[in-house]
């Protein structure tokens, strides 16, 4: 890394982001919430989901795509649920405030799940699984997106990379957060690949006619054409290694979000050339006192948690981690360095800051 | 297949579990749910979780790891969940009373979460889950097993298939259920290819040295011993294709199961020579007409496992399915021709019933 790198500090690059929402027309309080949240995903080494996106948030809403002022509608309410309409606004603030709604509902009755439609992207789902953790709950995030992949045995994308993020809290040790794409990787992935010149690993996708995709070049144009191919399941192409599983996960994450919310659903949801596809969200928080005391449940996750950080390691392998770990130290170390943006990255904000007359943050 | 099944009528072939759990001593109402449990995974195709292990079973009840007439306690219990000593009974009935308890809060309350501990094999998880299929509601089940699964960078076995089974109704379309281990395979597959003679297909299993596995012999004797090597999650052995996905959903499971009701977790649950384990289960249910009216929901339902069923098929494919129809296809076979059983497993059943005085059910 070292050269390709600009490190940033983490408030003035939130403060930067939050700006550029402002001068899109996003009141201060969403747009610093959806800062926050892009920004986060950078800290926590997920850089596609991160400040990278800034430019195509910002095409959405001069598109119309995102709404920058949309105030989100309560469909349906009950003690322990949610069902909130988006109506076209930015992914972020809606889901902060739908997942703050399930844990001050899940304080009074225990358990609680919501969902919204006719939202849009709304960055990394971990961060509203991970709201729940200092409530002493379980947080639990999903999402529906663009079609991108392929069900075990199709050649056409039949549903999106529906990632889904799980959080529950420790003790010492840190906070156990998967946070994952159903699909065996996502978009970004490839096209990364696509600019390395490099071809893909068997597994990963499968073309216009069903079989194994290795070109990252024409498989994305197809998949942007919807003329075939595409990314498949967890699990592979095949039932052989699971894929058959990870396409049912993607489709649970679709009922959940999609179905379950009135949104839309399946190959419906589609990118548009500029922006991110309308999408619906899931998310549920549960109170960990309604099974053990707190305490002692973090105390029993320490044990877990560390058992697996220290377990032998396979001969060739520096480290073996779980769920999160990786992204915490990550985090950690953005808070004290800066949040680490490819240079690439960086020039875009240069350019989005000097479009607008803002000032760029500058390198920490 | 053809000569090398013998079927059963379905209920011949569940009262005689029944008879052979009666005669281990097991409560007539206890010996037909787990009898009903198990032939139920034969009947929906799923053979290694079905009379197959009846004679584990019966080994289980003898030794005193299975209690033929424990009474499940209830330690906590709320509106909306509930928590469960299961003191070492089969599992099956204390699965039953436990999801049949969930479903009831859930009609109350909306949503319900109830976890199990000390508890024996529960058989396919997808069966408690459809629980709540006819209630219009959302199901979830989960478990956690033996650990025979290894960590992404590990060498060691660490957790257990933990699969994870959810449920939600249709209209027209057969119920959409996903019921899936989180490692790519389970045991039950490595000892196929063992007695096959054949060498497992890399990225199924690593070795003692955390290095991939292809032979099932050294492997299996090496988990039995835990000498190293094991299962590796869905999503193979490193993170090229989501290994780290599915080591991260199985330690999930193992958080809902066997942390969230204190039981045991990790590698500590282990099977022994002669019957499984100790293991946790939890059970969800949510009524769907917190979001959507169910009829509704089910069009809707219709719609997407439609199109998944007849989307474009890769070019070497036969049929696309979705999580639940080939189970439900192969439910409604067994119950107009028989239950179909491999001959070695209906040969076992013979002997049970030599060696206990009961008639074995006939062929259909």
């Amino acid at each position: 890394m070292g050269q390709d790198i600009v490190r940033i500090e983490k408030d003035r690059l939130t403060a930067f982001c939050a700006k550029v929402f402002i001068d899109c027309g996003v009141p201060a309080d969403k747009a610093s919430c959806q800062a926050e949240v892009l920004v986060a995903a950078d800290a926590r080494g997920i850089p596609s989901h991160g400040v990278a996106r800034l430019q195509r948030y910002v095409a959405g809403l001069e598109s119309g795509q995102m709404l920058a002022d949309a105030e989100p509608l309560v469909l349906r309410e009950s003690s322990g649920s949610l069902l909130v309409d988006a109506r076209g606004g930015l992914g972020a603030p809606v889901s902060v405030g739908a997942m703050a709604s399930t844990i001050e509902k899940a304080r009074n009755c225990g358990i609680a799940f919501a969902t919204v439609r006719n939202s849009n992207h709304f960055g990394i789902a971990g961060y509203y699984a991970m709201m729940a953790l200092k409530e002493d709950m379980i947080g639990l995030a999903m999402t529906n997106t663009a079609a991108l992949g392929v069900p075990t045995f199709g050649r056409q994308v039949m549903f999106g990379t529906n990632p889904l993020a799980f959080a529950a809290p420790a003790g010492k040790e840190k906070a156990f957060v998967l946070d994952m794409a159903t699909t065996v990787v996502t978009r970004g992935k490839i096209e990364t690949y696509g600019r390395l010149g490099k071809n893909l690993p068997p597994g990963w996708a499968v073309d216009a006619k069903g079989a194994t995709a290795l070109q990252p070049g024409p498989l994305l144009e197809d998949m942007l054409r919807r003329a075939g191919g595409g990314i498949v399941p967890l699990g592979g192409e095949s039932e052989t290694h699971g894929g058959h599983k990870g396409y049912g996960l993607a489709v649970m994450v679709d009922i959940l979000t999609g179905l379950l919310s009135g949104g839309g659903f399946g190959a419906e949801v589609k990118d548009t050339e500029i922006s991110s596809a309308r999408v619906s969200h899931c998310f549920a928080a549960m109170r960990i006192d309604l099974f053990q005391e707190p305490a002692a449940f973090k105390t029993e996750m320490d044990r877990l948690l560390g058992s697996l950080r220290n377990c032998p390691w396979a001969e060739d392998a520096d480290r073996v981690y779980y769920a999160g770990l990786k992204e915490a130290e990550a985090e950690e170390e953005a808070v004290r360095k800066g949040v680490a943006l490819e240079v690439g990255v960086f020039r875009t904000l240069e350019g989005i800051a000097k479009a607008r007359g803002i000032e760029a943050p500058p390198a920490a």
